[in-house]
Formats: C-alpha cells, structure tokens, sequence
C-alpha cells in the first residue's frame, strides 16, 4: 500500500481551498474516497454542492457564519471542536483514502482549538492516509510536521481592486 | 452578466493544476461550463477522467510523451499549436464559463509558440469568461495581463526525497 503524507496549502494568495478541491477531485477520479471537512464556513458555497456530483467525496461543515474580522463566539468554538473530534473519528476508522481540513490554519490562529490536539490527532494518521490542512498563518509546527507544504503568494488579486468573491469561482 | 478574469497560478510548488481543477470543480458545482485544455501533457493522468465524472468538464490534451528536460520536437510544437488554435476557437464561440490553459506557461517558456499570439487570443476573451492559465515560469508579461496571479511557493516538498508521483494524489 502506497505511503500518504501530510499537506498544507498556506500564505495570503488565492488556490488553497481550491488546490485542495482538485486534490479531491483527482482523487475521486482515482477511484479514492474522499472526505472534506470545513472549519470556519458555515456558508453553502457551490462548493458544499460536490458531494452531489460525486459520490466519492463526503463534506461536512464545521463552523456557523464567518467569524473572521470579528471574536469567535462560544458556539463558533462548540462546532469546530465538535468537527475535530468527527475528524479525529474518521482518521481512526481509516474509511477514506483523503482526508481535508479545509481552513485548519485558521480555526488555530483563532484558538478555537489548541495546536497540541491538532497534532496527537494528526500522529494517528494510517500509513495510507492523505491529510490536506489549509489556511492562512500555519503554525510553524504544523509546517514542520507536514511532509509538503506549499506557500500560495498573492502577486496580484482582484479583491484589492473590490471585486467581491463570486460564486462557483471563489465559493 | 458577471465580468470573467484571467487567472495565472505560477511558482515552483505543489497545487497550480490541481488549483485549476478545484476552479473547475467549483465552476461545475455552480452548474458552469468548463474547458480543460492540457498543454505539454499527454500522460492519461486519473485527471484526464475527470469528464467522464462531470458532464460539465470537458477535458483535452496538447501534448505527447512529456519532453520536460530534453527538447521539444517538431511533433511536441505541432500539437501544442494545434491546441492553441482549438482554444482560440472556444474563445471565440464562447460556448464555456471557464477555460482552463493548464501548462500553457511551458509551453511559452519552451517556444512552443509564441506569448504574442497567447497575448491576442487571450485579448479576444469574452467578457463573462474566466481563463485560468498555469504552469511554472509565467512571462512577465502574461502576470501583467492578468488580473489574478498567485506564486504556488515550495516550502517543503517530498519529492526533493525521492518520492515519485503517485496516482490519484499528483497525477
């Protein structure tokens, strides 16, 4: 059985939920299965919608509206531990083949869960398992945990000139 | 109807295509029409599978055996052009939302032909369309062109200890 590894899509650019999207998709291509889990978003991006066209990939959410720019509430901290926990589940069940925390990096920058659970979670990764953690500011852990991390650098972005985020491109 | 943009992911890290299928991906979750034309590529990678998943995608190669490391051929710049010909037509039928030149980067950066020609038939795109260009090496010229550019930047990668691709996960 092939070894599986440890990714993290980081940095201020576009293309990490997105690589992790392809990621997914090449793997359900593959005939593997797939499972997304979303800290932070609470919100029915066309994304949610992939589990309808294939059925490889499961998602869930972890998180209520977005919280970002403003403090996380109770609840907000209540759905992302519960999330952790679903994943520290699937990890130890070993029924899917790719395994993505969609905005991990993000849940920890705003503490909703501590960096130390993340990675005695991580460590039970089966040999097989692919795990894909994305997000801005990863902890400088993770990054040293994970067998491949990818900076994605914003050169040139849109937003900065007030185009808002489009659905079924960026969500 | 929405603007489209021009979208270039460079850099020498993991997720440029794999960030342009996630776009595709998305785009089909939102019910958009997408076009995936592979240049340099010939290798049927599991992605290339990816139509016969989602009737929205539809998926093309311009390329042979890869010739990265050794040099093109007059076959390899034949079929590349032919492929930028095919692009140029489904811009101008303006038949899909996003259209995807995976690679196109190398093929500039190799002649294949040549970034002035890149630059007009990308001139031609339809208002409401998204071009999604990807490869390594991105002209100066084409980043200044576009309007959303992100460097993929390769903090840690496996492969630089000998691990080589692997279905389903890099190809």
């Amino acid at each position: 059985m092939e070894k599986g590894y440890i990714h993290v899509y980081t940095g201020n650019g576009k293309g990490k939920t997105t690589a992790a999207f392809g990621l997914a998709l090449r793997a359900a291509c593959a005939d593997k299965k797939v499972f997304i889990g979303q800290f932070v978003k609470g919100m029915k991006y066309s994304e949610v919608k992939v589990c309808d066209l294939l059925k490889n990939i499961d998602i869930e959410q972890f998180g209520l509206e977005c919280f970002i720019n403003k403090e996380p509430k109770e609840e907000d901290i209540l759905i992302a531990r519960k999330g952790l926990e679903k994943i520290e589940k699937i990890i130890e069940n070993n029924t899917y083949d790719v395994v993505v925390l969609d905005e991990i990096n993000i849940a920890l920058y705003y503490n909703l869960f501590k960096l130390s659970e993340v990675l005695d979670i991580l460590s039970k990764k089966p040999q097989n398992m692919e795990i894909v953690c994305t997000g801005r500011y990863a902890k400088d852990e993770l990054i040293e945990f994970a067998d491949l991390v990818t900076e994605m650098k914003e050169i040139k972005h849109y937003y900065n000139e007030g185009v808002e985020a489009r659905r079924g491109i960026e969500c």
